[in-house]
């Protein structure tokens, strides 16, 4: 299926998701994308016009974004918040530095707006998965672009291959956690539907499926931490535009009831 | 596959979403479960071990939930809350009527938590792709039940079919809308990878992958309003256990950091 044929309007036929195999242990300066096409040829995937969804850790520990904690010095602030919720100095430290203020503290669980924008608890600061106990992984310094660099290596003149970089978020009032995009590359993270028209004819007004962040958590069904499969390609889905997350799906804070 | 076959950790195969084509405009007292199941047997799509997320809005048609708008008389604070914020009365009042309490008002959106306990827009009172200009659809009166009706309804001996019933909510922070589960039968509507490990042998902690959520998000790829087609099948998940989305996945207040 190619980008081009696809008309806003048309039914949608089957979306298949498929988990890339045989990734090996990512570390910093490795090529990440060189190892995700050779991860897809050994396999028999094909990329070409398919979407390729990355968990935002291996992108992260490709780009050495990893902080050891024993060169960590907490500041006051991250001594206090550590010692009122029972949490390690160091890595609140980390979610102080890798954040433009705290939006909540409580519940053993710190919600920051990070540098990018993005609301999360932890600024997305992570030791689970990490090499070594005592280090901390980091989110990209700018998934937009880590998830365009990636399209432009993965892509071909057989097809572009649009990319999510998606990573795990809690929500208000719901448990449990939902992949999001933290990045896009080569297709609209967002779909416009406004001034088309439901099946009685009424223009839709406010329906704006958020397309990265809808495969972002598609993929998510087969990223279990467990069972290792950081990248699911997405094939049948008609993708179409470009756009980024920071531009297309961060919420103008003017604009925002629960900041 | 069979859902007793699956063993958490066991490498999850690719995943089919399968929009079901034939259905045809549901109305109060239809029977869904037996119009899907005739539109899957005449698309020869296998329902047996799959699971079938359907919009709300059917579910609601199919039971009756709709309202003349001319039937609605607004009390005073619905007149007050429609003139402040240039929204039909009416409207307003149906959504008073649904929900427990007001979140939050502005940007012309009316944030309140429904009688179930869902946070979001409007108390899904919506108006688009009713039946008439003047008719509103709300929420199912239970959506964990009409899953469950809908799960016995079309499971057979060869196999269970689990329901997960899907509106599209905002979300703060983060622009466009994503689909969610109302309600779940038939499946397990969040996974609870605590106390396994990852790939450093580390306990998982937090891990707990809102799978509806995700199946939900995933079958709003193919659900956009214009295309009519508010039932997805979905093939190759490894579902397992059971339970309701109000037990859950509804966060219970107390630990809840943005009520």
């Amino acid at each position: 299926m190619s980008a081009k044929s696809t008309t806003v309007g048309a039914l949608p036929g089957p979306v298949r998701l498929v988990p890339l195999p045989g990734l090996p242990e990512v570390e910093p300066g490795m090529d990440l994308a060189a190892l995700i096409r050779d991860a897809a040829q050994r396999a028999e995937i094909e990329l070409a016009s398919r979407i390729v969804v990355i968990a935002q850790k291996v992108v992260s520990k490709a780009e050495g974004r990893l902080v050891r904690l024993a060169d960590v010095t907490p500041r006051d602030e991250a001594r206090e918040i550590a010692a009122a919720h029972g949490r390690d100095p160091r890595q609140v430290e980390l979610v102080l530095r890798e954040s433009r203020r705290i939006v909540r503290r409580g519940h053993n669980v710190l919600i920051t707006e990070t540098r990018h924008g993005f609301v999360c608890a932890n600024a997305g600061v992570d030791l689970s998965n990490a090499p070594g106990e005592d280090v901390a992984v980091l989110l990209p310094e700018d998934p937009d672009a880590s998830a365009r660099r990636l399209h432009e290596a993965l892509s071909t003149p057989a097809g572009p291959t649009p990319v999510v970089i998606s990573d795990t978020f809690g929500r208000p009032w719901r448990e449990g956690l939902v992949d999001v995009a933290l990045g896009s590359a080569g297709l609209s993270p967002i779909r416009d539907d406004r001034g088309s028209r439901d099946r009685a004819g009424r223009e839709l007004l406010v329906t704006q499926p958020a397309t990265a962040d809808q495969l972002a958590a598609a993929a998510g069904l087969l990223m279990w931490k467990s069972a290792g499969l950081p990248v699911v390609v997405v094939e049948g889905f008609a993708f179409e535009g470009d756009g980024t997350v920071r531009e297309k799906l961060l919420r103008d804070p003017a604009t925002d009831l629960f900041r």
